[in-house]
């Protein structure tokens, strides 16, 4: 099943999905105050949402044309980003094949929901797309538990880790170029794991923008597959509920164009994983 | 001024250092609920905490060698590191001069406070000081506010940005060896930006282990200052009252000694800044 959140109003509430062009707002057809997270991970709100019968609530029955979508998570305690985990894309870097999963952090004040705009800061315009698989953490968990990595996931969506490369590469470290503001594009929706019945590993995804394909990449092509990526994680940093682990990203990308190509403004960037769904997102300068 | 927070109970209080045995209780005194955070950025609330007759309140009057110590901010939304910030500590590592500020990020899960244990994670045996100066934000600031670097800086503390060597160091980014839990302490006074008329670049900075000193340094040493790092900072990542940046170490840390000298169970670290306060800190093997 696919789940998302969208905003009724200013308040955020948890949309199912019903068919291509209707949401189910289960907010208000359950009469709960429940978010997305608090569904992924209860069994019986799961079970209440598959079996609600949507012709007793008319009035939840939203057009997604009208839909203003909201984050998945909308503060997530952590947001873990991997670098150079697709053996095509190292190739297309400076870098060698890493030895281990390389880490690295975002804040949420970079996050924006699906079709908000991604901003090209002004001073630094080096906006590049990166299309990702995302795992959203379920459960708390850490090294020291002998549980398999899948019950640590509560769900799967997508990402766009679009990274400012002028700012990521000035220096040794990447974190200035991975939390500009409004660079870091989630959603739309999260599908259970019951949806991917044979795993994360073998998934097709894609980078458009505007109609163009600039990347596409299988995840089976991860050099650190999720399962890899969990594992090693937890060793080290305790994982919680609503953390957000974001699995790197597939050849393609802008900067390793020649000439590089960045984003520009009215640019629109579309991630698609037809397991999961599209996530779009327009581009813009950002204000000075 | 300087002030701290501790607990009372299982309640975080507000503390004013009154004189070297006795710690004045302010949450108890001027019956409040603000945080240290709150007296740093309220005038008002500072001139009640001064003003305070502790004569008429001596049960709020508490025996330094009774308090239990707590974060100074219990939770910072953004914990902001320096790399690579003190020329000599430059030449101690494999790593060039740098043309910018170094940043990476710590998440709150990693901090302790004054007096709690800094944690050896024992697959990785290899934790690593570095006593730090740490600024306390007390605006949200960006960098198109055109407001003096000072007024963004609610107080000034110290932090032990301890490094887990061998995970740092295993791919090309910092962040595992930076974000095992119970790496990063933090505190125990908060001076007010009064409190250092002269400002914060020329703060002798020391760490000893046991009694041995290991790193003795001068802010006055920093390849970027206080205000290079808030302006530069600013400029990119939106600031908010309550974050924290730790401003680099000094050189004399232990992976650059021949052979690396390793904090083990047993040790203690001990950061001092003469015009701060001194953090000290035991040192444990963690739970496999």
């Amino acid at each position: 099943m696919r789940l998302c959140q969208f905003y009724a109003g200013e308040t955020v509430h948890v949309g199912y999905d019903l068919n291509e062009t209707v949401l189910g707002d289960l907010t208000e057809a359950l009469n709960t105050s429940h978010t997305l997270l608090d569904f992924l991970t209860d069994p019986d709100l799961l079970k209440r949402a598959v079996g609600h019968d949507w012709k007793t609530t008319p009035e939840a029955l939203i057009p997604i044309t009208e839909v203003r979508w909201a984050l998945p998570v909308s503060s997530p305690s952590k947001i873990i980003g991997l670098g150079l985990n697709y053996r095509r894309h190292v190739e297309e870097t400076p870098y060698a094949r890493p030895d281990y999963p390389v880490y690295f952090l975002r804040l949420p004040h970079t996050l924006v929901a699906h079709q908000e705009p991604l901003k090209i800061p002004p001073k630094w315009p080096t906006l590049d797309y990166e299309g990702e698989l995302a795992v959203i953490i379920g459960r708390d968990v850490n090294g020291r538990d002998d549980i398999p990595w899948q019950s640590a996931i509560a769900g799967y969506t997508l990402f766009n880790d679009a990274s400012v490369r002028s700012l990521q590469f000035r220096g040794p470290q990447w974190t200035l170029g991975k939390n500009c503001p409004a660079t870091g594009a989630f959603g739309p929706w999260v599908v259970t794991p019951d949806a991917l019945p044979e795993g994360p590993d073998h998934l097709l995804l894609e980078t458009r923008i505007n109609q163009e394909l600039v990347q596409q990449g299988n995840t089976a092509d991860m050099i650190f597959s999720v399962g890899d990526i969990i594992r090693d994680l937890a060793q080290v940093i305790p994982l919680s509920r609503g953390d957000v682990i974001l699995t790197g990203t597939p050849d393609g990308v802008g900067f390793a164009q020649k000439p590089p190509r960045y984003l520009a403004p009215d640019d629109w960037v579309r991630v698609r994983c037809p397991a999961i769904g599209e996530l779009v997102n327009p581009v813009v300068l950002a204000d000075d």
